[in-house]
């Protein structure tokens, strides 16, 4: 699942029936499909239609879409004997150059067929230049936290239920000691036992006094909700309190609207989270990965294997991938491994994923109870320690 | 997965081990894990945690918290050796209201583990109380379109590719054989060759022609894609056409776009499709029905039995239930069971379904070619003379 795109489109193009359409700007999508030798083929001209034209090819009369629109196959592999690969050609033009309508043509339909997963894809450098991309990206986010040769720190305010003020507290004793950046818990939303802009207000203000006494420059992170109106509601309140960072769900807000925040360039940079990501069939390093970037996130937050999630790490490794290596000149974003993880893991962590990387600790920290700033210490001082070992990549 | 919600209940209450706290109210999320008896307590404890308060039970020193916000086992009971039935109890007061963040409390980080799916939920009147709900119904759909005592027709309008005028020039033929409702198909978003603004200004200007031709009352539901700003720029013009209807992906925009236009009553009802719902593992009567009737669609299309898709019958009439039986005094939802349909098969799912159902017939209208006209008028009298007939429920 995680062998590098290229390798994958060289296979399929040594391999292709069908010829590419030279005339039409195409993505090249990849799928995994279960079905047998006998019927793929039928299968993936059946995956064609309805990821471009959703309805029999040879009722459509019109030359262009009968020669431009329809999906192209571009290639079929066995994978075994009931599993094959399949590299679609979708044209550009059918996404209308918007995140949304991209997932639609990618997996919106075939999402509802159990024997599809959508494994890559590779676009055309024309359409990567329709979308924003990081505004930011992992460099941004250094000079803004003035943070270089070492990984970055990151721990989440929580647990939900606690009032704005109990949360900035907690906000400033995690900047005194010293955390890069302190995100809201992204099951704090708008619940009235910590409202967003009494929650914004309260931990900005702790932030700036705890930066002030140390002379840091940690940033507050507070988790966007709802619609089109409260979020636009609460980014103005990110802008009137000189907010450095938001969170945000892509696929509880919608793709959409991570497009227009990073277009807008509103001069917060994007965390993106994989809350209900999870569940789609799509390999986890094309959409945390890839897709969010292409998006506009400037950090991606995603399950570390060996935690409370299913990820292998081999996944792992490829979603950072994803994020960091030079795609389409797009900045290379912050992967933000999380989900268990703890102080002690931190030199096996940046072993593996190299100073390039956020580390959020959340849970395990709080767990310190009233040694919370000590334990918050610890972290930023064991990132510290590994950077001065000249440990990581 | 399709039982009724309420015998569940009774179920899980008669079994419950950890008794339901009173003190605040409470969502009843139904999940189904694998797990084997040595283990799923302990599970559903983490699961719990997981999808409330995100950090160890054990670390959470405010009362508050500990007592209302951490989500409750309610119940657990074995389906068979190695999955179980574990009841959430989940605080309402977690969700802020929105809709988005129920998504999240329900499915937000447990989507990231492979083990969990969401079967079904529960909702306080109160809180139900707090959404939109459906603001036309089937009942103000009929009232729309001026369709009683029968099922409602609707087709779309493809392929993508066509010109606004080309797609104009099917509505018109659409409209003058007396579909109820011509939508756009789903793929059809704001691309070059028919910009949302030309092509719903072309669909209208035929629609009402068609309509003063005919005597009859046909709307055009035209897609809306895209983030925020464009959404409303597309409302905008959707009022200033008169548009009767609109389709949206939930999914897609986010559940929070569905919302708000639920709740500022833009005088257009409201199609909710499914697109990037099915692989999520949520089960699609909760989603496609329930979740989307309570954001405030007022039809929900899904895929039907025996066509390109794999919900089963069950699924099928579970999803129909949820959608139109009584529920919190919401106003029933029209379900649209399509994906491959064909007239030949309207008396079949007329008697599945009842008349209180709007059938899609998309492609195989259009396979007709010259002959769309009759096609169409073939499915249209195929409905009436159920009706006439006394046939459906």
């Amino acid at each position: 699942m995680c062998r590098p795109l290229s390798a994958r489109c060289a296979e399929s193009r040594m391999n292709h029936r069908h010829g590419y359409n030279a005339r039409m700007s195409r993505i090249q999508a990849l799928y995994h499909l279960t079905a047998d030798s006998a019927s793929i083929e039928g299968r993936a001209q059946a995956l064609a239609a309805e990821q471009s034209i959703e309805m029999p090819p040879a009722a459509v009369t019109n030359a262009y879409v009968r020669n431009e629109v329809i999906a192209t196959i571009e290639g079929i592999q066995p994978l075994d004997t009931h599993r094959f690969a399949v590299m679609l050609g979708i044209a550009t033009v059918t996404t209308g150059m918007e995140a949304g309508q991209l997932m639609n043509m990618l997996f919106g339909n075939c999402s509802l067929q159990d024997d599809v997963t959508l494994v890559d894809v590779s676009f055309p450098d024309d359409f990567v230049a329709a979308f924003p991309g990081p505004r930011f990206g992992l460099a941004g986010i250094r000079e803004r936290v003035g943070a270089h040769g070492r990984a970055l720190t990151m721990t989440a305010l929580k647990p939900q239920g606690l009032g704005a003020d109990a949360l900035a507290s907690l906000c400033g004793t995690f900047a005194r000691a010293g955390l890069d950046i302190i995100k809201d818990d992204h099951g704090i939303a708008n619940q009235h036992y910590a409202p967003f802009a009494a929650r914004v207000q309260a931990c900005q203000r702790a932030l700036r006094e705890a930066n002030a006494l140390t002379g840091g420059r940690s940033v507050y992170a507070p988790s966007i909700s709802g619609g089109p109106r409260q979020i636009a509601e609460q980014l103005k309140i990110v802008r009137e309190e000189g907010v450095g960072m938001v969170l945000l769900c892509p696929m509880l807000l919608g793709v959409g609207s991570l497009v227009e925040m990073a277009t807008e360039n509103l001069g917060v940079a994007l965390l993106a989270h994989p809350a209900m990501a999870g569940a789609a069939r799509i390999a986890p390093p094309l959409l945390l990965g890839r897709l969010f970037r292409l998006f506009g996130a400037d950090a991606t937050v995603f399950p570390n294997y060996g935690g409370r999630f299913s990820y292998s790490p081999e996944t792992c490794l490829a979603l950072a991938d994803a994020a960091r290596l030079p795609w389409h000149g797009l900045r290379p974003i912050a992967p933000v491994p999380a989900g268990g993880m703890s102080v002690a893991r931190v030199p096996e962590m940046l072993s593996v994923y190299g100073e390039d990387t956020i580390l959020l600790i959340g849970g395990a920290l709080l767990s310190a109870g009233a040694e919370l700033y000590e334990r918050s210490c610890d972290f930023v001082n064991a990132v510290a320690a590994t950077a001065q070992s000249g440990g990581g990549v």
